[in-house]
């Protein structure tokens, strides 16, 4: 039986492949010295990875009839964003991880500082495309999803979590810290890249609300994942460095749960998610099918 | 003769003391653990400090009747922008400084993981002041002022500036890279800051080309000045790390125009910069008084 059913598995591709090349049109080059810097954001952002949160995004958005242009441009800045905090978080200073996506990490493959502002210019230009017109033409619109992907990123969400998984290599978390950590480190992206689909859509209030709690248990059944396929998986079959946490003796849900309980939960907490879509009708299928997807993956 | 006339130098006293309480207000805090993150963010900024940039786009906001609230907080939105481009400058793998405003630089106080989230956190933290419906009521002034400085501090700006500073320590720049250089690298965060009061006022198109001008011609008589300043300041007159440009062999434009030339390029360009704002038929006094103050200033 495949644990992903055929018609998703090709959906995501192809939202995939459409968004790496809205990515890589997106990007800058150069004739001077800084095309440096800009090889660094490309070799970042190009390398593949699943582009769960864009395919989250264009999923949503295309419950609205957002148009393709919007929807794949503000997926794109998400998933900008997203790498953005990979090259800094893979830094010697932080989880010095030598590979990503199975290839060297940015600071191997060009240097310390270049990946330090290849991070920052990722992050700047997420902000960039959302503020863009071609976006979306309503600046209302436009606005909430910078506001959203602010408070999202920032230090009471991504940055913040990830302060606190720092912290967690030294000090004992317990499994309520721990939950709270990961909302805020992977937790707050993944409801952002939802959400953000129903404000491209003008979805009104109460969709927004079913949105946002779908993907917040849908992010917590990923960081649960995340953790098992850390400890079982090889760097091969994940494309990255693995068994750190249990190296570095931090608490993780599984560390903390065992594996049963924690993969017990993770189911739990994709069924959650999928009640939450509800008010959809039904007409949320790929939303649903993210929610299996994300439980039964291998990578 | 003092080099400031004394009500330029209380008017910037008393933004630069606005501006950090607002700063200061604006800061997160928390009783959790990410506490640290906060108190890195807080430390990064509120050293001290000219806060030039606040004071241009106050000073500009002012031409147009804009509300203190707005000006104010679009002025430390720009400049947490500026302080984590510090914060990250200074880092071990970039410019390596201990010094900064005359305190131990946030990686050495902190540590280096901290440095670079709290440099991450106060950047996303200026997108978000700006997108926040207190600091203008009309979406269309503050998804402007986002996208302009999303451009200004992006790959194309400051952060590509700050790529080819790094480069010029091994490749011998001529005076027309090193002035791309540094328009990139300080200009556009000069120029956005400036032009930013414009957009809060809804100011005219001319005004706007304007006050750009000026503040291109502003920010480099600014650089040349710092560099000059790095060759004669002490750390104790500067409050940060001097001599480093002339340690790292890299080309300034003091070492490629020499001290006379490079001092009389500066006061063109202020005079140029003067220039620029007839177009407010005198009103625009303190605009004029700063970029006396940015050729004549000891720090």
């Amino acid at each position: 039986m495949p644990s992903v059913s055929p018609s998703l598995s090709t959906a995501m591709a192809q939202v995939a492949a459409s968004v790496t090349e809205v990515m890589a049109r997106l990007l800058p080059k150069s004739d001077f010295a800084e095309q440096r810097l800009f090889d660094a954001m490309r070799y970042s952002v190009l390398a593949g990875g699943k582009r769960l949160r864009p395919f989250l995004t264009v999923s949503t958005a295309r419950l609205y009839g957002v148009s393709d242009e919007s929807a794949f441009r503000a997926a794109a800045a998400i998933e900008f964003l997203h790498c953005y905090s990979l090259v800094h978080d893979d830094l010697p200073a932080m989880d010095n991880a030598d590979l990503r996506r199975g290839q060297p990490t940015t600071h191997l493959k060009f240097n310390e500082a270049t990946a330090i502002l290849a991070g920052d210019a990722l992050l700047t230009m997420a902000f960039e495309i959302l503020a863009d017109a071609r976006t979306h033409e309503d600046p209302k619109v436009r606005i909430a999803m910078v506001a959203l992907l602010a408070h999202a990123a920032g230090a009471r969400g991504m940055v913040g979590g990830q302060m606190l998984d720092l912290i967690a290599e030294t000090t004992r978390f317990d499994i309520g810290a721990i939950t709270r950590l990961q909302r805020m480190k992977t937790g707050e992206l993944i409801a952002c890249a939802t959400e953000m689909g129903g404000i491209l859509g003008k979805a009104p209030a109460p969709h927004l609300s079913a949105l946002r709690a779908y993907a917040h248990d849908l992010g917590l059944a990923f960081q649960i994942i995340d953790d098992l396929l850390d400890l079982q998986g090889s760097p091969e079959e994940t494309g990255k460095s693995v068994g750190q946490d249990e190296q570095a003796g931090k608490a993780t849900f599984v560390s903390i749960l065992g594996h049963d309980r924690a993969l017990q939960q993770a189911r739990l907490l994709s069924e959650q998610a999928i009640a939450h879509l509800s008010i959809f009708e039904g007409r949320a299928g790929q939303l649903e099918d993210i929610a299996v997807f994300v439980v039964d993956r291998k990578s």
